[in-house]
């Protein structure tokens, strides 16, 4: 993933633009480092010292990196979850000045780390600290997917090769509908203005705010023509006073690993340009398993509940009690 | 796996073509018959009884496709694995006539249901019964595939936004070359005249020779530039006495969802034109799960020898003793 351009290069460029404020000579966690990338751009901005919290078997070849950059004295390797960090791990410190970490995950939230960032920052963030990024959003619309969906599931309603294979539409759609498909979207396939639906700002939200989504919104379709999905993606933003650095994942900004998220409504569907839909979305996250959501989407105006459309995607941990396949994007 | 038109279409046109002479009056023997579009062929071509075996839950699936294409009379289910499968199932059968199968794996063997369709081979089918397909090549040619090894493995050897990131280079590669890569290869990224390494005719193969296949063969390059792996793929053919059928995933054929296996070399290597490539190619079969196979190739001629070029990829299983990581393409 360090390969993903646009995942990388923007937090190098908020880190490297906030350097001479928010890094020099400050105390910086960075939350599951992984290869260590951001630990380096701390550095490298002239962190006092980085704290590089990896509970992964990574921490071997995150230590090789450090030395391979020369930064032993400054970032040091802290090998278990930050739930079981022992801190402060020398006289010198107290807090952190800074908070960064790459924890986002389809949609943002599914098999997010959030959790453990904001337990994080409520256990080793100074008052004034910061977090890289420090806010995000998630962001909805409609779009018609005439082959995608006729791939995932319409081409058993019509005859194949002479045959019927109608059976298969049962269980193909319950397949589509177990879990959001992960996509790339072209902006036009959107049929409706990109509305944002959630906006966590990460210094303020309460870890318990994250147990339950929910919100009611509408969504205004742009053209005619026959919806298949809802889509949506995420964004998020760094802290800085001079260009405010985004990595976007939306469908018009270069392609991401996350891609978009395509939520089927389990049958075709009229827009009608102008045509607003008023669309009610809950993000519930499984009681046993923090890090796994279940996803669901209904429009919700009357106009469409007489079609019946209406999908809910479970994005459900394998240990979950439904019957819902586990997320495997 | 029905949408895989190349794949669907291959085996209707090699049954359609044969039904005359192969099919009309005679009796078929499915194996593996999944949502059952081969089963239906058959009858379609007009066998006098099909037995569409399958032991996975498709079974009540199979049942409803077969009920709305009108096939009840002619195909009858058998809920089994073949293996455990007891024939005849009424009086007037004893042996088929003809067995169909779709059974290949990526390389033509991992994952393969070959020893299954062997088995009932050898216990089901007439002396002179026949096999759809009845012969399968595996093929063999050297690829330059400079992005896909950078993408890979190679990235990590130069800076990374002016990071040292080349203590990842072992356990990259080391996962490159823990089992083959499933990708498109262009024929523009072949470099040796492909060459034919394994020629299985399944009429007379026997279950124990698929344990270990063995073959030194060499290649011929076509053109200077750097080489980064092996590339793999197979035909099968169909009996028929007219044109003669093939279903072919080389490269220059329309992408099947097998597409071709890349075995990496592990490191770069000259291609000089009219060079020959001494290539030799092991597949030992798993032993704890016969679906599985270890591959590996090696430069066998003493220039490329020098340059310490070669590649094993064990595509091993997961409960193997091997520390490679189970196939998952």
């Amino acid at each position: 993933m360090l390969r993903d351009t646009p995942r990388t290069s923007s937090y190098l460029a908020a880190i490297e633009q906030g350097a001479e404020e928010y890094f020099k000579g400050k105390f910086v966690m960075d939350v599951g480092a992984g290869s260590g990338i951001l630990s380096l751009a701390a550095a490298r901005a002239g962190a006092r010292r980085v704290y590089a919290v990896e509970a992964s078997g990574m921490v071997t070849l995150l230590s090789q990196v450090i030395s391979a950059n020369g930064f032993d004295e400054i970032i040091s390797v802290c090998a278990c979850p930050v739930e079981n960090l022992e801190f402060p791990l020398d006289e010198s410190d107290s807090k952190v000045d800074v908070i960064v970490s790459e924890w986002m995950g389809f949609y943002l939230l599914h098999e997010s780390m959030l959790d453990s960032v904001l337990f994080a920052r409520d256990k080793f963030l100074k008052p004034e600290g910061l977090l890289f990024p420090s806010t995000a959003t998630i962001s909805l619309s409609v779009a018609s997917l005439p082959e995608a969906w006729d791939e995932a599931v319409d081409w058993v309603s019509k005859p194949f090769c002479g045959f019927d294979l109608s059976a298969l539409h049962g269980p193909l759609l319950q397949k589509a509908l177990a879990e959001p498909a992960i996509r790339t979207v072209k902006t036009e396939e959107l049929f409706a203005e990109p509305k944002s639906i959630f906006t966590l700002d990460l210094t303020t939200l309460k870890v318990e705010e994250l147990s339950h989504l929910h919100t009611q919104t509408t969504v205004k379709c742009v053209a005619d023509g026959t919806l298949h999905a809802y889509v949506l993606w995420f964004d998020v933003y760094f802290p800085g006073k001079d260009a405010l650095v985004c990595l976007s994942t939306a469908p018009w900004h270069p392609e991401t690993h996350w891609k978009q998220s395509v939520v089927w409504f389990g049958k075709e569907a009229p827009a009608v340009a102008g045509l607003n839909l008023g669309v009610e979305v809950y993000l519930r996250q499984n009681e046993r398993n923090k890090r796994r959501y279940d996803i669901s989407l209904e429009i919700s105006d009357a106009w469409h509940a007489e079609e019946g459309v209406g999908a809910e995607a479970g994005a459900q941990s394998s240990e979950g009690a439904g019957g819902a396949a586990g997320f495997s994007g």
